[in-house]
């Protein structure tokens, strides 16, 4: 295994990337000699390759600087169908699995997912146990009781059934159960946790998904408050995503209209931040060992086609899917889009409506979005997500005009006559467009509570979310320059 | 595990699909509980709802008469970047691997992709032997020397350097490694062998194709010739495809340009066979259990993403490709598109040129393709695939008019004023001009040296390809018509 000695910070990851970006166009992107060393074929750019070996000749290699020349594509498998899920005690036969942890929270307990899933394994005669007191919005302290109830009974399988908390909830219960002599700290996300990569294989893991918006049941991504650093971070590796997927259109018909539109919303800002994040191929440092290549890694030609499609089925499918209970195709389509989109920001990343969601909703100044039945303030993730992204991605638009007039396509705003100078603008207005027209929603951070005072406190939320922020496009990665952007993006969002 | 019992064999499928084809329409397609009996929701299709109980009451539930309703999806991870194969020592290292069977043919032994391969395990200090016999498009003989070379060396991986040959045979050697006391035909694709699933976890395998064409190494299908049953046919489940596929564009600068050529084909025939396969819920019978659902399931929403990009890249990449030996831009597209094709193929299937191209290539009257230095006769098995793609989806075209228009407008055919109707002569007109345009191909089954009277014998060659033939749309499945159908696109296909 790679020493995490050798690994490198991300804050020299940035200071690299910051360097790199004022050079990047005087070195043929595309030198084979630069990507592989070991590999020197015929070179028909000779005056290229002269400026790339007397640059070899001049600096020493820092590994730092060197850009990614790979990206690499990793998904759970995922079937599809409505009344899909009273297959699953069949697929832990199939596995092997003798000893089934079912992962849930207290309101999907009560539904009829549950009901197929333990149904499901009651016919196989599979031994299971339920730890049905998943959080919403996970703390650290919530993920170590989960894990503490799984440990013990060292289960052979697990099941997760709900929403991404449960399903990122069961991922960590599944880590820490094969790493049981690991501190918690161990697999978090650099800096605030040690950010190692999860090199053993994990116990198989299906995920029922209830609702239509994380994709969390083909990520190897789990997020959580880390309440000790008042920051939302999380572990994400490949390795840690599900086995299978099980995604059964008949399991989203339980969500209210609300909740419909939040996790849609959450949808819509996977694909369009998946699409827009910087390419794969501008991302540094270059791992040293592949076990190191992030899984969110940059914009990516797999990854686009995911985001795109995602895209398209939400603009299409959501507001049915919010308008009318009944339009089980348009709640399908979502279930579809949501793991699409979950391919596709599992494997690129997502950038700054994320980055900002989570001081949004975390500092909520006492926000109760309607039609959520709960006994507290609540700003829904794909609200908090949702509400920057007009200013957002007409900020981005200057780094790759051409993917945002397609994303303004997708809105389906006629293109044909819009300047690439525009394509920010146009965008931003379809997106903000596509919002109120949804119904709902706030206009804006000042519908939500937030004062322009207030802003000052949202950056400082952000600026630690330097795993999504490295990726996002146009964005400054000197600190002070960087805290400007985001407050400009802040205050432009305080209504649209 | 299931007893082979109970499964379906192929040919009650078919008779059953026969006898639901004709009542297809008389059945809503949606009709929730139809597809899962232990679901009953409001349900606003009274009348259908009706129709449904009553039948049900009518007729007794025969499972094989019943429609597939979900699909599933599954690949291999895929690394794709220039040079990514030196990482490839790491890789076992990360799995765990200490003893590798390198699985490659006297070919690519000689080049750079094994030297890399070899290196990158030697510097992990990894225990490994390389079995270098593969015999390009294998024998149920060559395969079964194959297995012998592993079974005693027990390697805890594999490693597959080459093209869909290599890799196939080194699915087959890990299967009968895991499973030492199988007999052969216990996992061949029935009729011909039992069909059995892989019922346990195989081995972790790596692939890193050195042509652009297969996919192989994102599928679970391995090709081979059962030489005492004069057939082509093979071994098929999920659970057969490689851990990680590492595609590498600089593998495949070794192919020369007729072999470009042909590969592509393939993948051309991949994207546009898989697009136009029957919908996954048209497939008969309904699997009792989900480890017998098929790879080769039909055209599904998220198999037709895949299909299609890899459509519109090989019309654009592969003139380029084939033309130009430096155009390392679009040998790269080239590989993408493969292993996308792969990725769509691999979980729709492929059917009627596929199909046919088996006895074509094995019936081969003494064609030997200009371009291929072996001094036998050759019909590559891309060449042998295009050659009836003219006449198939001129054929296949009246299934799904929408389908055939938007693949014609993929080969950049403007379809604003074609009528449906005319969608399969569009579209078959546009493959042929293709096929010309590349250069270097057969124009029809005459310029290989088939005749009028060897069209029998393809047909007859034809008829035990009922895997791909199932999924075959416009095709009668009463054996004398369908004869008669195969018979009138081979004749079509003598010369376009």
């Amino acid at each position: 295994m790679v020493s995490p000695a050798i690994r490198v910070a991300p804050s020299a990851a940035n200071r690299a990337l910051s360097l790199l970006r004022t050079v990047q166009y005087t070195h043929p992107p595309n030198c084979p000699c630069h990507k592989n060393p070991n590999h020197h074929h015929n070179h028909q750019q000779t005056p290229s390759l002269l400026n790339h070996v007397k640059r070899r000749m001049s600096t020493p290699v820092d590994r730092s600087r060197e850009k990614e020349y790979a990206f690499e594509m990793a998904a759970s498998s995922i079937r599809f169908g409505p009344g899909a899920t009273k297959e699953v005690g069949m697929d832990f036969t199939n596995l092997g699995a003798k000893r089934v942890c079912i992962v849930t929270d207290s309101n999907v307990a009560k539904l009829d997912a549950m009901k197929q899933a333990v149904e499901g394994l009651t016919r196989e005669g599979i031994e299971f146990t339920i730890f049905d007191k998943v959080r919403t919005e996970p703390k650290d302290s919530s993920i170590k009781e989960a894990i503490a109830f799984a440990k013990p009974y060292n289960p052979d399988a697990f099941l997760a059934v709900g929403g991404g908390s449960v399903i990122d909830t069961a991922k960590l219960m599944n880590l820490y159960t094969v790493f049981p002599e690991a501190d918690f700290l161990d697999f978090v996300n650099a800096p605030l946790g040690k950010g190692l990569p999860v090199d053993r294989p994990l116990r198989p893991l299906v995920a029922v998904p209830t609702t239509a918006g994380t994709g969390s049941e083909t990520t190897g991504t789990a997020i959580f408050d880390l309440v000790s650093k008042k920051a939302k971070t999380g572990i994400a590796h490949r390795n840690l995503k599900p086995t299978l997927g099980i995604c059964d259109p008949l399991n989203t018909r339980t969500m209210p209209s609300a909740v419909h539109a939040a996790s849609g919303l959450d949808v819509l800002c996977h694909s369009l931040e998946s699409w827009t994040a910087i390419p794969y191929n501008e991302r540094t440092p270059r791992p040293t060992n592949p076990i190191n290549r992030p899984a969110y890694q940059g914009a990516n030609p797999i990854s686009d086609i995911f985001s795109l499609a995602a895209l398209r089925a939400t603009v299409k499918y959501l507001p049915r899917a919010v308008r009318d209970p009944d339009d089980h195709e348009a709640q399908s389509e979502m279930l579809l889009a949501a793991t699409l989109a979950g391919v596709g920001f599992g494997n690129a990343g997502v950038h700054l409506c994320h980055g900002m969601s989570y001081p949004i909703s975390s500092q909520n100044p006492g926000y109760k979005h309607a039609g959520y039945e709960v006994d507290h303030p609540i700003i829904p993730h794909g609200v908090s997500v949702a509400v920057t992204a007009p200013a957002v991605f007409r900020f981005t638009a200057a780094s790759n005009p051409d993917r945002h007039l397609a994303a303004a396509e997708a809105f389906g705003v006629d293109i044909t006559n819009v300047k690439r100078e525009s394509a920010g603008e146009v965008l931003g207005a379809a997106i903000a467009e596509f919002l109120v027209t949804l119904g709902d929603q706030p206009r804006g951070l000042k519908d939500l509570g937030f004062k322009a005072a207030d802003l000052e406190g949202l950056v400082d939320g952000t600026i630690p979310q330097q795993r999504v922020l490295m990726l996002a496009p146009s964005l400054s990665k000197e600190l002070e320059a960087e805290r400007g952007e985001l407050r400009n993006l802040l205050e432009q969002s305080l209504d649209y």
